[in-house]
């Protein structure tokens, strides 16, 4: 979140992407490393290695893996010589990248530049973080400026986590360690941070005694996508709330950091986490609802239910779909609880965090207009990316009729600007050394410390998803938990 | 403000329209008349009544005078077919209005419709209100369901205010009495109170701890236009501060009324002007300035100084300007003083209400882009009605850097909607007998109250009123007044 002094272009770096050949390298890192290198935001001289097992070589993989990669550029930006500019930066090399044996042409290709910004970036299953650090280690690949880049999950539980960590951190210093969470790589997130502390109008209000409730909603249309065997394993709660959902309640959530510098940000993160209530086993059931997603459609297309997709056992019992009510055990947010909800092959992509205000104390304005509704604040990173105020005002006309009206902040480019997507932010970020958009260790062992006892509680109760069907909002016990506390979720216009 | 339980447009009325060849009888109020007739929010059954001295019968009128007001209705708004149905409600007498003995074809027009509401609008000289209600009375025409609007002045100071106020009490009660204000017409200012008590976000902030101060400007770009003997021997403290300028005062700063009703709001209206701190004579040539426009140009067109207007004194000390600092010695506004400035040939004309917050506490983005600039919540009601919350947020891109946003109220018309202008708005008030936005007694004499020491000061200083150019924002005292509290005057964007 710090700004570098100068906005500079000219840190070199050579960026090896282990698994070069996976959708997450095809599907985002490359396209935005393009769009980056397309303007001008990076140094001439970085190059990017892709490695994997694939057996062929660079213009082999340019052919196939380069051509995929091109279809998920926005048409806009892309140009053939743009492109080929581009290419020049690509390296493939096909090694295997657990194995220190196999990492000697990667080791020539680096050798002599040791100045560089070194940077790993494992878009490889988590399962192999270990082994992969181990490797580059024993390969001596490791120097002063190398950084390693790590996408999610960092464990399935607390112990598996620690585990991960203290392997990656036996080989990389805790500051060269960037866990990498896109969300919050998003124009809103910043902006959340922007409209809290850079204005007086909010901060005073930020706080129980004007906010009724916090929602944080993370929906995908999407199924399990190919990914049924990961998934099966892990459920939405460890793959989704463990870390997108609980960053953002801590980004909202915080108390305002003395400086907007890693460290103070992540220290009033850290402190959130830890004064989430925990939920007991016997809270799982009232403030906990796990569901799984039936045949149903998707505007109007018919989609199977999880248990149909590949990969998933028939009998499975992995939660596609989480709400939850956390409750932060703080001064500041004392009564105000926090809904979580996310969940696969919803009605429509969305994702918003949504602050309610308390209702009005006196209606001067009884029964003149639309239901007074309380003022909601609404911050939302997909599928489009904006910030509305929801306000009452008043209708046009004679008398006093009140009717809902959105302030909407417009987070559109102006001429000569280009809003950065959250991958092209995020790997500008890991190349110039700021890490302020990542996670340490600690939080992210502090978001499994509560996440665990929720899964323990699921095992402990024996609670199995409740069906719902694909295209709704989730089973109805999602609708009973918010509705008993006389409230409800926030629709998403879309 | 309250709201009529229907929306009736069926209350019969003869409305009486004393002055009914004047300008604003021309200029407002039969235009207005016309599109409530248009939109059918007025009762078929309703008479207009112009009366005046210019000797001519009913067509003559409407083939002068009639035509007149046609012109200053919106182009889009006006049919032949209307209109004719417009004049026939449209009677005409000759006659004097100070003349008991000349209101025979009046009385005879009125006879066998007492049941009405039967509204006597003064659109005469303020000088002839007394004469006129006696002569009212003397005829006989007072009824149990008349009404009499009139418009400001209400005297040139307290002592006078206070003789107007008898004199028209003498003959009607209080509540038949409805002293207007067309700035309280306006959506805009309808939609303060709207924004303040219909939403939980406003009220916390609306008090000395939020806010720095208050900005009321009303800029004219018009000069006397005519009027140069009346404006003469009054004077813009007169002419707008006494009542526009400390209404929108009132409103703004006034504590939530504990119902929206007329009662309730004049109540919270005079407690302000009672807690408005007294300028003393010393303080004058510290807390108030005076101007007077000299020659200049106001859109590259060249125009004549104040003493050079027709009717004007070539020697004449009469302020056309005014701007002043007003202190509300009360727990919700200590240390947040309220701004005004008022003037004629102003570069642009423009009213605003500038709600400025104070500077974030602790800045957390310093040197990050813009000036950090204080959040400002502006309720525009000239040239155009908006309502604008002004933000920083983040500018696109990576790093941190801010810029300043407004969020927009739209306060435009959604399909079948259409907004009330201020006149019609009014007069329809007046036929609903709706008195929330006209002025109590009370309200015109604690007025006068406060602004009669200002004018005593400056006479017992001798203060004379700075020259300005025309075409400029008057003043540079004007400047200096609230640069020297380290504020500056709201730059306002046309």
């Amino acid at each position: 979140m710090t700004t570098p002094k100068t906005q500079q272009s000219d840190v070199a770096f050579d960026m090896v992407v282990v698994g070069g050949t996976g959708d997450l390298a095809l599907r985002k890192l490359l396209p935005a490393l393009y769009t980056l290198d397309n303007y001008g935001r990076i140094s001439k001289s970085g190059r990017i290695i892709a490695v994997a097992r694939w057996s062929g070589d660079r213009q082999a993989y340019l052919r196939s893996f380069g051509e995929r990669a091109r279809q998920h550029i926005a048409p806009g930006e892309l140009s053939d010589e743009a492109w080929s500019r581009f290419a020049e930066r690509l390296h493939y090399l096909e090694m295997s990248a657990i194995d220190p044996g196999a990492y000697g042409e990667l080791a020539a290709l680096l050798a002599g530049h040791e100045d560089r910004v070194r940077i790993f970036y494992l878009a490889t299953s988590p399962a192999l973080y270990g082994d992969v650090c181990r490797a580059i280690a024993a390969a001596g690949l490791v120097t002063e400026t190398s950084r390693i880049v790590l996408e999610k999950p960092i464990g399935h539980d607390l112990a598996s986590a620690q585990e991960v960590n203290a392997a990656v951190g036996a080989v990389f210093a805790e500051t060269q360690i960037y866990r990498i969470d896109h969300y919050l790589g998003k124009e809103t997130v910043q902006n959340l941070m922007a409209l809290r502390f850079g204005n007086a109008l909010f901060e005073p209000m930020w706080c129980a005694q004007h906010i009724d409730h916090v929602q944080i909603t993370v929906a995908e249309s999407l199924g399990v996508e190919g990914r049924g065997e990961y998934y099966d394993t892990t459920g939405a709660l460890r793959d989704m709330v463990q870390n997108h959902l609980l960053q953002l309640l801590c980004l909202t959530a915080m108390e305002p950091p003395a400086r907007l510098d890693q460290h103070a940000i992540r220290q009033e993160k850290i402190k959130v986490l830890q004064a989430l209530r925990p939920i007991t086993h016997r809270e799982v059931t009232t403030n906990t609802v796990s569901g799984q997603y039936r045949a149903g459609a998707i505007r109007d297309q018919p989609v199977i239910g999880y248990v149909d997709e590949p990969e998933v056992a028939a009998d499975s019992t992995t939660e596609t779909f989480v709400a939850l009510k956390a409750d932060i055990d703080n001064w500041r947010w004392a009564g105000t609880p926090f809904y979580l909800r996310t969940g696969k092959r919803m009605g429509h992509p969305v994702s918003e965090i949504v602050l309610q205000f308390r209702r009005v104390p006196h209606l001067l304005f009884q029964d003149l207009g639309e239901a007074l509704q309380p003022n909601r604040l609404i911050f939302r990173l997909q599928p489009d990316e904006c910030i509305k105020l929801m306000l009452m005002a008043k209708a046009p006309g004679s008398g006093i009729l009140l009717r809902r009206e959105f302030l909407n902040l417009s987070l559109t480019d102006r001429p000569g600007e280009r809003s950065l997507a959250a991958y092209e932010r995020l790997l500008l970020d890991v190349i110039r050394g700021i890490t302020t958009l990542f996670m340490h260790r600690d939080e992210v062992e502090a978001a499994w410390a509560w996440i665990e006892p929720i899964l323990d509680g699921w095992s402990n109760r024996h609670v199995r998803p409740r069906l719902y069907g694909a295209g709704t909002w989730g089973p109805t016990e999602s609708v009973a938990l918010i509705v008993k506390d006389d409230r409800q979720w926030y629709e998403h216009v879309v």
